[in-house]
């Protein structure tokens, strides 16, 4: 039997919600070099600051990124999610599809006659 | 320098966005244990036929599962798509983590003034 990892469920579809858009894993893949402010996560994407903001507060809100503001400007850092929850779903998720195929494997192996 | 995995966009987006619900989870741990009508996968839910099904097109969507018609039924089993691409986009961002959390290490050991 695979066994599901136990996680906040919330906290999970926080996660993959906020991965499931490219311009928000573009600023992830950004913040990786270091930190930067929404005028500097704006300009590669030809995004407004708005639509930056937004993509950024979700992201925080599944602790992806923090935001502090320096000045007058607002600084985004990489956040404290590893995102070993999602990891381990995805892994689980995989177990059970190969599970899945070995049960294919197995009934192909049977209606041929052959043992293995 | 860490590269980042090629995959189409669009592609991760909607297996993210798919994952993203617990119900949907729910789904496909469910038919890791072999095929379901909608019927069956709604029962432990307790949602309505319409509900499960708007969620079942979300999976289908993604290629998390397919269906197909069993007489007056539809039948749902796990789908082709592995998560091979949504492995690897997480296990890039962990490694940019990992290299952010290196880049401090190195900071507080210069400003400690040892080396290592």
């Amino acid at each position: 039997m695979v066994q599901q990892q136990t996680s906040d469920p919330a906290l999970l579809d926080r996660a993959f919600a906020a991965l499931a858009d490219e311009t928000r894993r573009g600023v992830l893949t950004r913040l990786g070099s270091g930190a930067a402010t929404i005028t500097e996560l704006a300009a590669p994407s030809g995004m407004t600051l708005t639509g930056i903001r937004k993509h950024v507060d979700v992201l925080e809100a599944a602790g992806l990124v923090t935001t502090e503001k320096v000045g007058r400007a607002r600084q985004v850092s990489l956040g404290t999610e590893r995102l070993d929850d999602a990891m381990a779903w995805i892994t689980f998720y995989q177990r059970l599809w190969e599970r899945r195929l070995d049960g294919l494997d197995a009934y192909f192996t049977l209606t041929k006659g052959t043992e293995s």
